[in-house]
């Protein structure tokens, strides 16, 4: 954590009423602490329009019954050696995976990534989850 | 502009800089502004989530050269006449038609006629932005 | 509506009869409107994405009492002739107007007009949303 | 896998044709994999609206320095225990962590435990990645 500075702003009574009531219910426990989310979410989301080195997740689920995928899965992060973080396997049911991959680096280098694995043949779904290094957002 | 008073949050030294920045690319004149602008978002994010009364665009995309199309979209419209408050036709080229719906109501309600109008075969694009009526935005 | 062509695809069964039901509930008239809808959608997000020249909608909830605010709004949007196609404006109670903005033009223009009006103080809530002049999708 | 079927769809040429150089760019190795794709897509997004058993990643970005944090995200989790899977945990660097938390459950249950640790102070970002356990994915 880094130094605390505060600052004051000014807003119409009943939407602080309003947000009070949100901060309430979002089960924040204060209004501090909801603002400087919204802060970081903002922050983030330009981290990755700017291309920055960001972190984030990709989310698989396949069939690893399907013939050649786990080995293109296993390939392609392998090529991925900087970006790859580590992989986390889920198995959902007799057929069904559940795969993790915590990633790392360039926004646009990242997102190349995800796209191959996404669209190799038999994965049902995929997703890149955008974070950040957390770096700038203290 | 209801009642105006200020509260003070705190906040990470380097998150508040990064923030500042962010300030000054988004163009907001102040901080105070952009968060409000960020609370009030997430306000009118929770009206449609509860089902409230909001407003709303329906934005769509079509041919008017597809048989029958402009007369089912004009029926849907004259249907529901309590949420339909006005609609803006634009000719885009000697086909393409963009057309804006400003509509009220019932959040759920405002969804359903969406999903209607965006249906009909002839729409190539139909969107639904989720806006509020301001009551509680103050 | 130009010429129509078929062709087949091959979908596991299962798959394909979860979809069929999701056709029902959505209000499709048949599968191949489903997936041409699917397959709009794609293209739109990709003319965004690559900086075509673009057709969308801004919405605007704001309060016209506040002092100023609707000189700025029109003389932006009269330094923005060439984007903006039309305005609707919406009288939603004594204070709240509902504004809808037709637009066209190269998507970065619009996004960076869409960005000036909506950090502009007084506005409550702004939105783009991104639609396509159609002419690539038939 | 199950039993594959065929089905044809209509659609316009000059549709097909530039949804092909979409499917070429995303690096799909066909169009039936393109098309497989949102469906999928369509129905993993109904899974969690109707609120069926689903899966997903919540993905935390935190400072394991803050004080308390790491017993709160334990015991969160450990009173979640249907549905937490597993738990991956990422060093970014000497301050940040990234956890990648496999989940499955009822939609709102998963809901409700995401926001709770999102919610957590110290917890700079969290996201919940709405999958599906692919049962009816095929």
């Amino acid at each position: 954590m880094g130094k605390l500075v505060r600052f004051s702003i000014s807003i119409e009574e009943r939407l602080l009423s309003s947000f009070d009531e949100l901060v309430r219910e979002r089960g924040y426990q204060n209004r501090s602490e909801a603002i400087r989310d919204a802060i970081r979410r903002q922050l983030i989301h330009q981290e990755w329009e700017v291309g920055e080195e960001v972190a984030g997740v990709i989310t698989l689920l396949y069939d690893h019954h399907r013939p050649g995928l786990s080995e293109a899965l296993t390939q392609i992060q392998h090529h991925a050696l900087p970006q790859v973080i580590s992989t986390t396997h889920v198995h959902l049911d007799e057929s069904n995976c559940l795969e993790c991959i915590a990633v790392r680096g360039e926004a646009r280098t990242i997102e190349a990534l995800a796209d191959r694995l996404k669209s190799l043949k038999g994965v049902k779904h995929g997703e890149l989850t955008a974070t950040s290094t957390g770096k700038k957002l203290v």
